[in-house]
Parts: C-alpha cells; structure tokens; sequence
C-alpha cells in the first residue's frame, strides 16, 4: 500500500507555479457543476500519519473551493452529546447533502485502528469494525455519495524527519507535543495496522489513496488532483436511483498521462545491477540447490505453492522460470503459461481458469502471466470497465488469502527492464533465427503503451502486495542478477519469510 | 427468516396440475434464452433441513429442464483430491459456464453453518466465514453469475412429523437413520444459526428465499418459481463488463399476484382477539404502570429505546401510541411522525433522516412509520428501484444493529386490520367531522393495494426480524386487545426480553 508513498517525492516551485492555478480552476468548475447537477455529494476523508500533512490539505481545500459548498468537520474525541448516541451518529448527522461536499478530518477509520494499535481491540474485533465500515460504505455508495479517501503517508524517517524540522523551528515548535513522540515510538504498529485497514477497505466504489506527505507542494497538487477526480466521477453519475454508482460506465479514472500518478516505484529501481559470469555460475548452484532443499523441507510437503511472474515484455520471465524449475522435482511442479482466455474460459469469472489450477499441497504452480491481466492488460486495453479492474484488486487479495489460509505459499515476481534495454532485446529477437518468433507486432504496440502499463503496474504493486502475498519487483536488465533474486526470493518463501 | 415457513402451506392436487405444466413450460423457455445469450449463468444453491425435500426439488429441477443445460453437484465430505485444495476449489472448478445453469446441492454454507452448529468453531469464526461467503457471491454476481438461493424450511414440529412419516412407510424407512434423530435434537442451534447465516449473507444481489418444505406439491411449485424468477432475471442481464448485475434496472421481480408469494403470514393472524372494555381498563392501567416502571429502571436508564410503528391505515397507529406514551415521563420520550422526505432529506440517504433523530441514551424516540417505508410505499409504489429496496433490507438491518451494539432497545409493530374493518374505519372517519381529516384519497388507493402491499410487509417481517430487533406483529382489529399487546411487548423489550 505505501510502497510508493515511502519514496521522497516531490514537486519543484515551478512546477507547483504552473500547475496549482490551473487546478484551482478545475477544481472550482467541477465543484459548481456538483452544486448545479445535485444528484450526488462528494465526502472526502482525510487520514494518515502525524505530521503528513492532513490539516494543510484541509486548508488547502478550503482556500481553492468555493466555501459555500464544502464543509470540513473535525472529528477527536467525541463530545458529552456524542457518547449518548451510537457511534456513527456524529458521522450520519454531518453528511453532506447531494451537491455539496463534506471533509471528514478524522473519520470512523480513527478509533479502530488507534483501538488495536494501542492493544485495546484484538484482531477479530479490527476485522469486525473493518467489515462495518465496509457495509457503511457500500451503502453510501449505492446512495449517491462519492468516497474521496486520502491516506496522507510518511516513512518512518520522513516523519522523524518532519518532526525534528517541525521542533526546530521555532514558529512550528509548539505544533509538536510529546505525544506525538510517544505516537512515533509506535511507528511500525500503525503502520501494519493501517495498511491492513486501508486493503481491507479499498472497494471498487471507495478506493484508498495514498498521498506522499513529504514535500507540500507535491502532496498539495497530489490531493487535489485525486479530490479534482472525485467530484468529475460524482459528476458522470445518474440519480442513485438507477443503481449503484459502479455500475455506470465511466471516463478512464486515471488516465496514464496523470501528471501525479507516480510510477517512481518502478523508475526509482537500480536497474545498474548486475553478476558478473563467474559469480553467477557459483551462485546458481548455491541457489538452486537451497531451493531444491526448501522444495522438499517437511514444511513444503504439507503446502503447495503458487508462483506468479509477470514483467515487460523481453524481460526474462521464460528464462527465468527455467532456473527455477531446474531446481524442482519435475514431479512436484507445472508451469501454466498464460496467454488471452479460450472460449471456455470467457464463458467463466476472469479468476476460474486460474482457480481451477491451483495445485494440490506438496505441488507448485509457476505461472508465466497471470490473474494480474485482469488490472494489466485488460485495465490497460480497455478489455473490462473501470469498475471491474477496480474491484479486482480486492478480489484478487481475496483469492490470495484463500490459498494462503489454506496453507499455500505465494511469491509473485514483476520483471522489470528499461526501454532502452527492451528495445534491445525485441532488435535482437528480430535478428536470430531461431528468436524471431518470439516477437510479434503486439510487443511493439505494447510497447508504445509504457506509461500506461507503469502506472498499470504501480497500482497492482500497490494494492495487491500483503503480508501473505508479497510483490518482489525484480531489476531485471541483467539476467544474471535478476534469476539470482528470484531463487534467494524463493528460498525465502519456501521457508517462511518475505 | 422462517416466520411464513413455519407455517404449514399445501397447493392441492388441482391446483398443481393447472400450474405445474404451465411453470415447466416457462422454465423451458427461460432455459433457452439464457442458453441462446450465453451472458449470464445461473447458479441454484440448496440448503436447509433434512426432510424439507431438497433433494426431490433437486431431482424435480432436472426432471422439468433440458439436462443438456442444468448440471448438478452434490457436495458432501470433500474427497481426497478436494482435501488437498483449498475449501473453495471444489466449487469453483464446477462453477456453471454463461448459458447454463449449476445446482449446488450442499455448498459453501454448509460446513460454516455445521461446525458452528457442533460447537466447532466460535461466532467469530463463523462471522468471518459468512464475510468471506458474502464478498465471494459479490463478485459471481458482478461476473455476471445470477444466484439463486433456496433454503428449504421445516419447523421443528414439521420436521418430527416428516421423519416420522418416512420411517412408517417401509419404502423410504432407509431413509430415516439414527444420525438424523440424533441432529433433530439440534434443531433450535441450526435454526439459530442458519437464520443468522441466512440473515448476514442475504444482498440485494443475492437474497435468500425460503421455501416451506413440508407440502411436496407447495414446495416444488414455490421453488420452481423462483428457479424461474432468477433464469428471467440472468436473461435481462447485459454482459457482465457493464457492470453489476444489482444496477441494471429491473422488471419487478417479484409481483404482487406471484402466485406463490405467501402472505399467510398476515392472513392468518387471528384476528378475533378481543378484550372486553372491563377487561381492557384494568389491564391498561396495569400495564402501563408496568411500562413506567419499566422505562425509569436502572437498565433503561442507561440505554436508548427506539420504537416503530407500522400498520394499514387506519389501523390505529395514532391511538395506540397515545396509551404508549401515556404510560412514559413527558420527558423521555418523542414522537417522530414520518411522512414524505422533505427536500432537505431528499437530498441525503434515506436512512439519514432516522439516524439524525437517532436519540440520546436514557430516551425513548417512537416513529410513527419509520424507515420501513423505503421497502413499504417506495417499493410498492415505485419510488426507488428493485435494486435499491432489495438491498434495504440488509442495509436496515445493519442500522438495526448497530442500534443494539450501542445499548439501544428496539421495538417494532405490524398493526393489522382485515380490509373489512379497515373500510368500516375509513367510512366511519368520513361520517365524523372531526375525524375526516385523517382520510385522503391517498389512504382510498392505498386500499387497492392491498396485496402488493401485504407481500411487502410479509418480506419485510421475515427479512427484517432479527434477535435484537424483533418485528411484532399486532392483531389490531380490536383496538384494545391491541394496545395491550403493544404494551406487554414493550415491557418486556425494556425488561431484556423479547
């Protein structure tokens, strides 16, 4: 969920001078088209750790919109008047009616997470607030309410970073208590807790978003951006009436070319990497033989296992996976290499082909593409709506945790190369042989769609990586380096690590 | 959920052969098209008692339909291929392609629902298992897999009777064995908790319905019904990439005059109770003392009381309530009278305008009509969509609950009067002055309504009667017998029973 947001980004002054006004812009029109319109409202949510830059994006708001129509509500401890109701009476009474928007600053997500941060609340109790709030929302949803939900995020060294820069100075000191040191100590807690809560609760109608909290210009242009996307979807929408809001066919949600739609995820990786062939060679065998042991540990007979690679095309995924399987019992493993759906398979649920491949426990299933098409490709091309790749990521971590509840251990692999280094390969796939069927007009049509598939791939990585079912992003522009990741990668799985 | 299954429904023999050619012919049909479209498939899932005839509706089922097209599983203890695979691959390996139809007989609700029954698993174990059930039918549904659920219903004394009547009969004697003795003694844990499995996973997009089991001819014809119901409403589904199939507008699904839909429930209340004006004074002024101790105990103190009203017109909603509040200290109480949203209300969820009268803790709110109205007039009228009603029923349940979770009590009435009655009291409210004011028009066609209405309120009581907020209903004919029933109800709602 924050493997994005953990990078430093930020937006350059210029960068900021030439984009805020016109947003600004946007942002009001879009917001007097709501009011115009009033079939539906927009309820922006606002959470996320200390000092990212929750309040200053409320301001922000504030300032650029038109203050008739929007209105922000701070939610702490409830008052005298609130403990005498149920808890999501405070929350009920505020809404904002069709045409208008509503700022929860502080919402119904706080007390669940805070609860089992602190140790009040257990797991099961998490979960059961967690699947309130998902009913709730489901229902707002079907009523005509927009969920804007912004999660503000800081690593742990941005945010002791932030606060130092906060306690030096002495306009801001004040801002900064002993609490929230006392919070920070809890870093990590919150941090899994969140980040449980925000997959949990990322539905095709309500989808979390992740603000970097860093740099104030890009979190600021970050936030309206995805506010500005908010009220333009509550703008394409009917009367409730005619259905829930998922439903409609929509304008592409985020189109590849988003200015803020960050892929440094991907192109922050240290493609340089590199093994030298020496190196290589010895290390193969170390790997590859920790990897044949794990495969027939006492642990891996009673689980099966399920591996997913998918990467550019020309990344490796083929020579990579025949690493791996020399490594196996050729007994104990299949490959399923994924290719567009048969007839019977579109007659089925996009996840049927590949449910139906599950392996017994002691087996392993390699598959070369996967499930992953459905919010790759099929996101990319346009071969499904918007509200279906949107509900895939929770569907897929559905299916994910159904197997790893039943004892099944998953490692996923994105290969990643650079363009120039693709375009390498395709030439000189183009000028062997024995290479050449191996690249085919879609390659370079794909490839004219790089921006959109990173964005595609950001999200995937994004949404989809958990703690039972982890994304390695592999530097891939070396072979050599990239099987050598994948095995250790493996070995670990295969033992019960990340 | 089993309030119109306990009770004893039969189609006669005559009836049946008018019927059953005719819904066979339309089966057939409805089969075709879905075949000839290929967009949707239906899947039937029995479940429920043993000897309630799922096995002969199954047989009955493949008897009347192309078996070209109609596969069923019958799903018992997993075998050894099954036991190694997750608990879901055994279902979804047979899931039914688009164009035909799969009946599970035996499902996914069979081993949450039994383990909890046995004590195996706790309620939170059972609670995630129905979470996981609900998100797993979510997504069939927006795939475009059309559910149809059949709970097939005995009560206990139903059940006794039919295991009896089995094991006198030397041709199905084998099938009575000692095992279904022994888990007819369970029989109040597994309609406990089927009820409650049957409550949490009933949506809009995939509702249960319950079938009363105990008259072969009623139950085949109840259940081919609504086999049917859901093949015409798979066949009015676009693809599934438009969208989920809850949003597509509807033909009414289930009609006023379907020929099947029980109103028993109402029609056979006894409506010849009647309490003597002697009778009546004392037991009022007992009562109500009763009531006022009651609502001024430390128990009440601490909590909040919501009370609904509902009835036909001129049922005596009014009057009741007066003798309610009569009862009551001025200060803890008030009367919230709901007619048509304002325009201010109009323009939130529907539930808004009940959640922000929601009152304090240590108050008492009674809502004369109440948020029943939405699944009441607005479904029988028309004012909201199938889809949106349909999925009321959870989404009031769910308010309901968290009611309950805060400490509130609830209490909720039918009043029913025979239209007969009702005529007498419109008539007699025309002829005096002072009470002409209270009829309309509106109340005149509301009368012509009837038995659209009465559907609506049967469904509305069986999907809406939980453990923490249990629908009463009130034989309202005579005025007295009625308020007294209202008022022995809500002491013991106050008193913590039912």
């Amino acid at each position: 969920m924050f493997e994005s947001a953990d990078l430093d980004h930020v937006a350059s002054k210029a960068r900021w001078k030439s984009e805020a006004p016109k947003l600004r812009q946007r942002l009001l029109q879009a917001q007097w088209a709501l009011g115009s319109k009033a079939k539906s409202s927009v309820l922006i949510i606002v959470g996320g750790v200390d000092g990212a830059g929750k309040g200053e994006t409320v301001h922000l708001l504030n300032e650029w919109m038109d203050p008739r129509h929007i209105k922000t509500y701070a939610f702490s401890e409830p008052t005298d008047e609130e403990t005498l109701r149920p808890d999501m009476w405070r929350y009920w009474r505020v809404l904002p009616p069709r045409g208008s928007i509503g700022v929860f600053y502080g919402s119904w997500y706080t007390a669940p997470i805070v609860r089992r941060v602190l140790g009040h609340d257990s797991d099961d109790a998490l979960e059961s607030a967690l699947e309130r709030i998902r009913r709730h929302e489901a229902m707002l949803a079907a009523e005509g309410v927009q969920l804007v939900k912004l999660w503000f995020h800081l690593s742990r060294d941005q945010q002791k970073k932030r606060l130092r820069a906060l306690e030096k100075n002495p306009d801001t000191r004040w801002r900064v208590t002993d609490e929230d040191w006392r919070r920070f100590k809890k870093y990590d807690e919150f941090r899994a807790v969140s980040m449980r809560a925000l997959r949990e609760t990322s539905t095709g109608h309500a989808a979390w978003e992740v603000v970097p909290g860093m740099d104030h210009r890009y979190r600021s242009l970050c936030a309206a951006h995805l506010v500005l996307d908010g009220i333009e979807r509550a703008n394409e929408h009917g009367s409730p009436s005619a259905g829930a809001p998922a439903s409609k066919p929509k304008k592409a949600r985020r189109a590849a070319d988003a200015p803020l739609k960050s892929t440094a995820l991907l192109d922050d990786m240290n493609l340089a990497q590199k093994l030298g062939k020496k190196a290589y060679a010895s290390q193969l065998e170390r790997w590859q033989g920790k990897v044949n042991l794990a495969s027939r540990s006492p642990r891996m007979r009673k689980r099966g296992m399920v591996v997913v690679f998918e990467g550019w095309d020309a990344a490796g995924k083929g020579s990579t996976i025949r690493r791996v399987t020399a490594a196996l019992d050729a007994r104990h493993y299949r490959i399923y290499p994924v290719a567009a759906p048969s007839e019977e398979e579109r007659a089925q649920p996009y996840l049927w082909r590949f449910w139906r491949n599950v392996p017994r426990r002691g087996q392993i299933a390699i598959f070369d593409r996967s499930w992953y098409g459905r919010v790759l490709v099929e996101r990319v091309e346009g071969f499904c709506a918007e509200a279906d790749w949107m509900r895939a990521y929770s569907e897929i971590n559905e299916f994910e945790a159904e197997l790893a509840d039943s004892g099944f251990v998953l490692a996923k692999f994105w290969l990643q190369i650079s363009p120039e280094e693709q375009l390498r390969r395709f030439r000189e796939r183009q000028e062997t042989p024995f290479k050449q069927f191996k690249i085919t007009d879609e390659d370079w049509r794909n490839r004219d769609k790089r921006a959109a598939y990173s964005v595609a791939v950001t999200e995937m990585v994004e949404r989809c990586s958990t703690e039972y079912a982890p994304w390695t992003l592999v530097e891939a522009e070396d072979k050599h380096f990239a099987r050598i990741k994948v095995l250790k990668t493996l070995h670990a799985r295969m033992s019960g690590r990340r």
